[in-house]
Order: C-alpha cells, then structure tokens, then sequence
C-alpha cells in the first residue's frame, strides 16, 4: 500500500489506535523518519517500529474493507464536485426559477467538498 | 441510546466487533429477544448478556465519536435529497441545455441515495 493512500485511511480511522500506533504512524508518514531514527526516538527496536507500524497498516486496511467510510466519502465528493461545475452553469440563466434552484444545488453540493 | 440509533451505528461498524458481540447484538436488536433468552442461547448469564451489550454499545458510540462516518454519511444523504428535488424541478425545462444539465446532476445525486 502506498504512502498517500496509508495517510487517507490514517485521517478517518487514526483516532481509533492507540497512541503508540499514532506516535510511529506520524514520525514515519509525517515527519518521514527512518525506522532506525523512530527506534531511537521512542526507544524501541528497530523491529520493534516495524512490528507496529505493519500492525497498524492492517488495522487501517481492516478498518476500511470492514467499512467502507473512507471509499463512500470520497464517492460523495466526486459527486459533489459534478454536481457543483454543472450546477454553476445555471447559476447565471436568465430564467430565474433556474438560477434560484441552481443556488439552492450549490448551496447543498457545497457542504459535501468541505 | 435508542435502539434505531444502535442498529444505525452497528450497520456501520458492526463489521469491527467479534462474532459473540454480533451474535448478542442481533439476538438482541434482530430478534428483540430478552436478557434472560439471550443468555439461555448462548448459554452466559443474563449479566454476561447485559456486559457483552453494554461493552458494544460503547464500542458503537465510540467509534461513531471518532471517526464521524455515519454523521457525514447522513449528511451526504440530506444533501443528495435537497439537490434531487431542486434538480427534478429543472428536468423539463424548455431550454435543452438547463434540462441536459439537470440530468447530470440527477445521475449525480442518485448515486449518492443508496
């Protein structure tokens, strides 16, 4: 599994791990340390930061596949994002029964980018 | 917690408890069966039963607290409800290029309604 992909499951279902799991996952993915340095930091083994961190990629793994969340989330804002460029199309018709509903879409199709 | 937000969190993360945590659950919420008859099927004390659905329960909550999954899945939900219902209103509109556009936003938000 990739880096960016570990990070997105990382920024839905981190704040189930514990704060061990946490502290490896952010000094390797965010802070880019080596094993090595992460050991020294933390005072552990080498082996012993891989250990964890492998454990905490299946968890993340786990998570999503027992889930779903983070695939349905990214689903609604690819939707959100078709629906806001054809919405902002009919923002400025001259009819503005249409203009008004397009506002009400873009309101709606907005709150789900965030 | 009632039982309609429970059965809401355990479509969810029902997938993340163990066996005899589900087992208990469904028992319970399923088949609306007592502490008592639980614990005769599963051959556990009614306390066993009354701990393994409280230990659930918060599991549920807790998991629901730190990810926000069904809280965003809902709101995508309202969201694709509001833009259905403005978008249908623009489906037959006259001008072909506000009716095409409507549709692209229909298929859109349907995806989402699941």
């Amino acid at each position: 599994m990739d880096g960016l992909e570990l990070i997105l499951l990382y920024d839905y279902y981190g704040n189930l791990l514990t704060p061990r799991q946490r502290e490896c996952f952010e000094l390797r993915y965010d802070q880019d340390l080596s094993l090595g340095e992460i050991g020294e930091e933390l005072g552990i083994s080498r082996q012993g930061v891989h250990d964890n961190l492998s454990r905490t990629e299946a968890l993340l793994r786990n998570m999503e596949q027992k889930t779903g969340c983070v695939r349905r989330d990214q689903n609604c804002r690819n939707a959100a994002r078709t629906i806001l460029t054809a919405a902002r199309q009919l923002r400025d018709h001259s009819d503005t029964a249409v203009s008004r509903l397009a506002e009400q879409i873009i309101a709606a199709a907005q709150g789900l980018e965030e």
